[in-house]
């Protein structure tokens, strides 16, 4: 396959403890109408909506706030969202929480720039945006890089369809990345993302091409960085250094910096949106699930990566053992280091146990064409069946 | 040390044999006058040029020329293409070729920008240029990284100063990277770019914060994609894969990635600067004369680093060996790395020999504030002895 790739990444990131100090220059290239977009009020607990506030007087700004944005945010939360922005012509959205919170931000930020129905125009029809309300993001939850790209997912409930876009044009204007933000988050919340942020790398790193790529090398050493900081993460959860690691591991996962040159797979991700349209689980615990079981399924058609996962990544000893023991030994480390941080590994531990019902969402997938095997529905069903 | 550090860096990259495919739809959004600066003529030989007078007249271009731009461009040459500029009102500059037409066309573009003294101004100096004449790149010979950069290196011939300035805003706003441009290349010229790039990300790597930090992870991650790619090169330099990840490499060695959150050594370079401002010596070529030296003057000072150096990039066992000896065998193999890529590893290989005279020069060096040890004038002049 060809070295071809066009890497175009302009949001401005500033990482640090006084990362915010940022805010008020930025908040000058924009109108005075702000809209505050967060969720379930995190942000007061940690004192940071005072303080946004506070910027926004100072800046002399108005704030138009929408709040509670949830886990999986919804198309109808979305159609809210725009509805506020047009009534009140607002001028620049700031987005403050994790991965639901941005993604929601991007769907407001393009539904209500572009007068159309965004749901069918953006995310069935897959239409480049071409306007949209200036944004930008203060992470308070890491995993999903939407701070640093142009992604975005949205749950339509009334069709049963969780689904993700990626428009290189609503990158965030700029982000705000402080670690101890991070500091309040649960146990389940702050693994949720560290299983999140590892599937993106594996889902680019296992696809083709596999000749000797930068961005396999980058990959392989954003995943050891991850698993050396979410143990420190997991033992002592204020290690700033540690957190401030696993931050910008999440950003740089999912930049597209790592994509370079890559198909992609995205299959256990396709898999994993199925599966939340129908259950109420989270996210990166529904990855951590599927992988291990998506992973020995296509195993033999990417032997050779996964025998490279295994000795770079997991440090498994080669010797005396067959390609196949390696790479099984590779993704067994890689379950018990799910496992070891806390996260579930089984699709019981979120429970979903019911065989038939997962067979009727296996008939709703969408089969990658990036991945090592072209999965068929019956595939899907065999994956689930092991993930159970 | 603390985790803190702005990352934003909007250059567009155009990757891949079909690359400047791009270049007519990234004409349109400047005006009609656009300058090409170019060096010697290589661009002539491998048929680029002839390419882009195709592609300037069907975007009805009226174009400028501004050639013969010099490996270590001078003061001078600048200020012609400054007056080029304002006489032709030109809009645009596209730079084809390397790191000196590149770095070139930056000082050009702010010099002739604003109303001041380019010189005094920007590299005496330090002011961030408030405007710029918009460029792009074209790479046809890899090393500098100039086409993801705010970097200009610049030497005046009247005071004997090669010095290097580095302005966020001056990135290119797009570049067109092409493996194929680069096979035509000598054998010296792409080694000598292998030397400059490996020396950026050491310059980097080797210096605060040594926290478990993202940027060194990816560092090792790009120095062992460049060993093990560079011995391809140099026995098949139209191996398209390798010259792409060469290529890849030099670029990411040098855009800021790794250098978040590090404070950055960059003593080598200062020192490379002073003696091609007295000799005639070709960039990468005096970097790798004198990193082994350097390295191992300044080991003591950062063991433990040059310690994971050894063992992560070059594979050094480890077993029954003091830490010091780890170390010293890894700046033996990088040595060595050079050596066998056909890289000058010692002064006199590029007829610098004269110790009396290196003395002097030894007391016109900047001491750089971040490295492990920061040096004196006599520090320097060991160093010097030691790589004669």
């Amino acid at each position: 396959m060809q070295y071809d790739f066009i890497f175009h990444n302009p949001t401005k990131i500033y990482f640090g403890e006084n990362a915010l100090d940022n805010l008020k220059e930025e908040l000058k290239k924009y109108g005075k109408t702000v809209m505050l977009a967060y969720g379930k009020g995190a942000i007061k607990k940690i004192g940071l909506y005072d303080e946004l506030m506070k910027i926004f007087k100072e800046a002399n700004k108005t704030v138009i706030e929408f709040s509670g944005i949830m886990p999986n945010p919804t198309a109808a939360k979305v159609k809210e969202g725009i509805k506020l922005v047009r009534e009140n012509n607002v001028d620049f959205i700031l987005a403050v929480g994790g991965g639901s919170t941005m993604d929601c931000t991007k769907a407001v930020s393009m539904g209500s720039a572009n007068n159309v129905d965004f749901w069918e125009h953006f995310y069935m029809n897959y239409n480049i945006p071409e306007k949209k309300i200036p944004f930008g993001t203060i992470v308070t939850m890491v995993g999903t890089g939407s701070e640093m790209n142009g992604g975005s997912v949205i749950t339509n409930e009334d069709v049963k369809i969780k689904t993700g876009v990626v428009y290189p044009n609503m990158m965030p204007d700029f982000s705000i990345l402080n670690p101890k933000y991070t500091y309040s988050l649960s146990k389940f919340q702050m693994v949720s993302g560290i299983c999140d942020m590892m599937s993106h790398i594996m889902e680019q790193y296992f696809s083709q091409t596999d000749e000797d790529n930068v961005s396999d090398d980058l990959s392989e050493a954003l995943m050891k960085n991850i698993i050396r900081n979410a143990y420190i993460c997991v033992k002592n959860p204020q290690d700033y250094n540690a957190r401030g690691n696993i931050m910008w591991d999440a950003t740089l996962a999912l930049n597209t910096l790592i994509a370079c040159s890559k198909k992609g797979d995205w299959e256990v991700h396709n898999i994993e949106h199925q599966i939340s349209a129908y259950y109420d689980v989270t996210h990166g615990m529904g990855l951590a699930a599927i992988s291990p079981s998506y992973y020995r399924h296509i195993m033999d058609y990417g032997l050779s990566k996964f025998k490279r996962f295994a000795i770079n990544v997991f440090n498994v000893n080669p010797e005396n053992k067959t390609d196949k023991e390696i790479a099984l030994e590779g993704i067994d480390k890689l379950e018990e280091f799910f496992k070891n941080i806390g996260a579930t590994t089984k699709l019981r531990e979120l429970n979903v146990t019911n065989a038939e019902e997962l067979d009727k969402i296996a008939e709703t997938c969408y089969f990658s064409q990036g991945a090592y095997k072209v999965l068929n529905a019956d595939d899907i069903k065999t994956i689930f069946r092991n993930a159970i």
